[in-house]
């Protein structure tokens, strides 16, 4: 899993480079079949078989290519073909072991779709509520009842269920009638586990072990190992925890952003690998379990939507109303490294929070300074002796550094890795150690010891030349609030424009992702001292976009709460067009490296859930919307029933341009002309009756432009107003983009309706 | 600080062997002159002098006996004597650096009663409230509004200010009229340190300046450093603080005995060294300041009574109505180490709790065993290969152990003690040890681990051979409540009979002594992970005498608030007669080998508070009534005049026979033949009204006890009556205590008043 901070070098890194390594291995035993997802046109059901299942079956039984058994490494492989699963929820189809030979005949059966081979998915990783200025006494919670009655499926690695976050406490005892779910026993897992909060828990593991036949799963039951789906599904709808904190940063009161939401988890990554085949069961399986609300923070990279199964089971979802929030993904600051840029679904980026996480320095001559750090206890560092010279301080052997007394702290100089240089002092079981570097992306902090930038490192250094014992003393489990400028675009968050449909502006939205803290796995280490003690917690700090992403999923359920006939593009333009471009000194939201971050980092803008829950006007999108999109794309037939799975649809209207509350135009680095683009919009007056919006837009840089009419009258609540809006746009030589925005707003009212405009180079 | 648990081997030893070697040098530089404790007979005061203090100034001005200057290792002396303290309160007298010519002329100065050289101090250490059954709803704690109006003086190391145990919060704003203290300003601390809780902070230092007057104290203030201060003043009334724990052991609500009560601290306990003449000063101090009650954990070793600073000033305390509560010293298990064995003052000895510490270990053949650990972080060891072979299990030896597999748990033989074990396993950095023992007192946890019994082991090592891949699994933090049996004495306390005067049964009573939880100074190190990382904690786990007198002063202080008539002997009658001689098995407490305990382990048992509310009948004692046991004494006019400061006293009175709520019949090892000895008591009628009681008596074994006359009738209350006992005991050749008790039992009636009784070999 990329969760892309503080990685534990050994057991954890290990267990990837293993998964790595196993790979291909038995992807050379077991070669000669395969899993594939096989999209089926229902219509084509005949009537002996009475059900979906039933009919995939027996068309996978009559496939039977390889009639002869074979061998490889002395092992016997399967000599039928096999069934998997069967979909009906979020596709019409099923997935199975097949051979090049059976696939083919597949290919020929009625109703055969599409078909394509199974995938591997990639992942993505609490002052949080805070910092989205959620409170008890005004705005979303209270109007949605901090998220009561919403069921949020989290499609992830399942979930730790003793964790105190899954507790019930506070519950109300009524689960929504419309559940339909289960808590599945398996491995260390019975259905007693399953409460009023933790209310279902499923896993799906035939695509992981049709992968690796001869693998024995080390968990298998929804019981989470690997941390990921504890993570995520605390953050999105935890209960209260008191108490809690990450070794001691961080500390406070843990809960989900939709507290009284139930949460149901769908285990679909698994320690020995995660196959787009087991995330499609689980999407479907929370469709037809009745969720309101499905978070995933997984996205399969590099793929075309109609093979994307988290594009094709969302639409399912979109259809039945189901809110889907996914990750952008970790593959930043790149443009064009996003997942998940799909039309239908929530696409969320990752920003920091105003938080930091503190060594404070105080030097002998009582100069004070603030550090980074997260060692993960309360040492003791107090006027211990300061050394800085040429043996130690490039901190790149412990065999140097043992020479120091074993009570200094050691200043390593900027030469090497901080993350190299605390294994060295850790190694060479020095008192600690202060490090210099701008980044506080150092990895596991082994030994006492702090980051400090070069700029307070030039202090230090002269007072120790200065001075004839210098000393120094470091206080750890410190975390400060108020930190400015925040939020900033996460250094590593994907960035648009989407390259499964670059003609949408991605990412829609940007959440907290950058050192969450959730609940966890205590069996998992996340802080390590020395190199042979590795420390437990139940709450840890993560970051990604996996984090960011259930935090918009929370969000998502607290508006589905408050306004339950919203359909999800009206929830999805509530948070967009409502979303923060400021950071806390009310200048535009900036990047990580302090530029202006453009709408490719940040859509939108920081989520604002209070606003969200009240956006005055709305960009709506019914199913035959996406339909028309996928009409004007150069998709087959079968391709766009892939993601369809009905015939019903009108395939004659197409139209790349959709009712987005947002707006991007791309430029190819071949054209030097200027183009124009024109794009229509529809708005849903969802304020309490008549208004009157007038627009005010911000061109991008060398651009023009216009908007049709500039003021817009609604006498009545859910009218709908027209409007087109005219980009006449360059190129740039440079290939950067450039941002603007229009903002519609309300005379003599509360409501402004913001939408970025991006002019982008194709990447 | 004999505190005798855990001991950190590095700084905090360090400055212990510093402390003793500095001593000698010193001397040799200062010898020329030594501090005096000098004993004043007021009534000589000449009206010239308006003061004492102008008093004993111009005799020492007066003294002026070495006229010349001197040189040592080129320092100068001090060339005249100088005053370090004036006493008025405990003592009538001063302290002084004199020569011994300048003491030849002090001692011929009008009302000169004594004067003996300077001493050092032998210092003695929270579920506990919850193991001596207080409670919100009955018995002594709403009794006595949990001690409100209450002011506690403890002399020990200072206090830690900030600690969350010294807050106001709940406290009313009233501090009691007859607070005449103040909150002192020196280095680190200002008075603003100072609330509603912790009214009052002083520090005296003149005497461990004058033995040291080369060197700077490291905190010149009230303010603690060593912690042991801070830890016994949180004891004693430390203000409610949630979760608080020793690195997730002992985890809970914090909170002193009586949580009310108002603390004082006097600061007599320096790093520096720990004199008599500063903790005389403290005691005086606290006694002109008005608190209620004194609690002092510490002693001093083979002093007479007359020499003793604390006999010497708690003399004066008794006649105020204070009471003072100190330890009985850590130097047990022999007979006859016990110090503070004062006739007039509570001894206090340490007791066990129902609580332990435990580390589960879990077998990869499911075998689950509970160990001894107080590793101080929650370390994983999930499923470690388990190793026990020639090459390492002896674990004397880093270099070999380093040669193990690092993420290995060995098993440590039991042929070297754990402690060093602990040590080489840690220097090795294996992932952990499991050591076998009998004995949980191991020093620091320094890598995970635990101890468990020989007859454990056996079953681990049986299961290692015959696995061929054996695994083992650690769970640490866990604390366990409901042990049995318990209390049990602690190995350490000190034992009587007491050398100062062994008529008297001492000690007087045992509370919780062991691994107790309380504040602490956060700079100071009682959890050591490796080799270089020491740990803060705000509450740590101490055990020793120094603990458990701090819950005795803590439950005078409750009754001191229900009973404020109540002499300091009757307090001490009332928790003296209620004390309980069984354990949680409803046998009789035993002591650390599991043999029963004597009454000169435990005095009359284990403190019981609520009972203590109401014993019924007590035994009192006026300052008279010691001046007579004092007269019995082959003491000097001018040794008990040091002692009682007051010609006013009748010295012609001799009785050795004080009314006291214990008995001990000494016998000489030379003495073959038996004796009998006789004891008068009056007991005084403390219950509701007319009252009869009947004794009950079990004689010492070897003994015939006879009680006149068996039954008392009081007909009201306060109403006295006497009864006289009758021991006809003899030797036991092998020099043994025997043990027994009487108990008047109320008819009809809830009181049962208990005395034990001794029959002890003289030491």
């Amino acid at each position: 899993m990329d969760t892309v901070n503080h990685r534990l070098p050994l057991p954890y890194t290990l267990c990837i480079i293993a998964c790595f390594f196993l790979g291909p291995l038995e992807n050379a035993i077991s070669a000669e079949r395969t899993t594939y997802i096989v999209h089926m046109d229902k219509s084509f059901k005949p009537e002996s078989s009475t059900t979906h299942k039933h009919w995939y079956s027996s068309i996978v039984d009559s496939l039977n290519g390889d009639t002869h058994s074979s061998f490889l490494a002395g092992r016997s492989l399967t000599t039928t073909p096999s069934l998997l699963y069967t979909y009906d929820d979020a596709v019409h189809g099923f997935s199975a072991s097949l051979s090049l030979e059976e696939l083919e005949n597949l290919k020929k059966s009625p109703g055969f779709v599409s078909a394509y081979s199974d995938k591997t998915a990639t992942v993505d990783t609490t002052h949080t509520t805070d910092f989205l200025s959620l409170n008890p006494s005004t705005g979303l919670w209270p109007a949605s009842n901090y998220g009561e009655d919403i069921i949020v499926g989290v499609v992830d690695s399942g979930v730790w269920p003793e964790s105190e976050s899954f507790k019930g406490h506070g519950m109300t005892a009524k689960i929504p009638s419309k559940w339909k779910g289960t808590c599945e026993e398996g491995q260390e897992f019975n259905a007693s586990l399953c409460n009023l909060k933790l209310i279902g828990a499923r896993y799906f593991n035939k695509g992981v072990i049709a992968a690796n036949p001869n693998t024995t799963l080390t968990m298998n039951s929804a019981r989470d190992t690997g941390g990921h789906g504890t993570h995520t599904s605390s953050t999105v709808a935890g209960n209260y925890v008191d108490d809690v904190s990450f070794f001691g940063y961080a500390e406070g009161t843990a809960r989900g952003v939709a507290p009284r939401s139930r949460v149901a988890v769908y285990k679909v990554l698994w320690d020995e690998g995660r196959y787009a085949s087991d995330v499609l069961a689980g999407i479907d399986q929370a469709i037809a379990d009745g969720v309101d609300v499905i978070s995933i923070s997984i996205g399969f990279d590099n793929v075309p939507l109609y093979e994307d199964p988290i594009a094709v089971a969302s639409f399912a979802a979109m259809e039945k109303g189901v809110v889907l929030s996914s990750s952008a993904g970790n593959m930043g600051p790149e443009l064009g490294t996003l997942h998940n840029g799909i039309p239908w679904v929530l696409t969320v980026a990752a920003g920091t929070m105003d938080r930091s996480f503190a060594g404070t320095l105080t030097l002998g001559n009582g100069l004070t300074l603030v550090g980074f750090t997260l060692f993960p206890a309360k040492a003791i560092v107090i006027d211990s002796p300061l050394v800085h010279n040429k043996t130690f301080s490039a901190c790149n052997s412990s065999r140097l550094l043992s020479e120091a007394s074993p009570e200094s702290i050691v200043i390593c100089d900027e030469t090497w890795p901080v993350r190299d240089q605390i294994r060295q002092v850790t190694a060479a079981r020095l008192a600690g150690a202060i490090f210099i570097s701008n980044s506080t992306r150092v990895g596991y902090f082994t030994c006492p010891g702090a980051v400090i930038s070069p700029r307070d490192a030039y202090k230090v250094i002269k007072y120790v030349k200065g001075s004839e014992n210098p000393t120094v003393s470091i206080k750890f489990q410190e975390t400060f609030l108020g930190t400015k400028p925040a939020p900033l675009a996460a250094m590593y968050t994907s960035r648009g424009p989407s390259p499964s449909y670059p003609n949408i502006l991605k990412p829609d939205i940007m959440a907290p992702g950058d050192l969450v803290l959730a609940a966890y796995v205590p069996s998992n280490a996340k802080g390590v001292i020395g190199t042979n003690v590795f420390l437990s917690s139940d709450y840890v700090l993560l970051s990604g976009t996996s984090m960011s992403c259930p935090h918009a999923s929370g969000v998502a359920a607290l508006l589905k709460s408050a306004h339950p006939d919203w359909s999800p593009a009206a929830i999805r333009s509530a948070m967009m067009t409502t979303a923060n471009p400021l950071d806390n000194t009310q200048n535009p939201i900036r990047d990580y490296d302090l530029e202006f971050a453009s709408p490719l980092a940040i859509g939108s803008g920081q989520i604002d859930p209070n606003r969200a829950l009240d956006p005055g006007l709305i960009y709506d999108a019914t199913p035959q919307d996406y339909v028309n999109l996928l009409s004007s794309l150069n998709f087959t037939r079968n391709q766009i029933l892939a993601i369809t799975r009905s015939e019903a649809y009108n395939l004659s209207s197409p139209s790349s341009d959709l009712n987005y509350p947002s707006f991007i135009a791309l430029y190819d680095n071949q054209t030097t002309t200027s183009r124009v683009q024109k794009f229509e919009r529809v708005v849903t007056n969802v304020g309490d009756g008549a208004a009157k919006y007038k627009v005010s837009a911000t061109a991008p840089e060398g651009s023009e432009v216009t908007v049709i009419p500039e003021t817009l009258v609604f006498l009545n609540k859910y009218e709908k107003q027209s409007y087109s809006l005219s980009i006449k746009y360059g190129w740039d030589s440079r290939g950067r983009a450039s941002f603007g925005a229009i903002v519609w707003v309300e005379e003599d009212g509360n409501h402004t309706v913001r939408s970025p405009i991006v002019v982008s180079p194709v990447i």
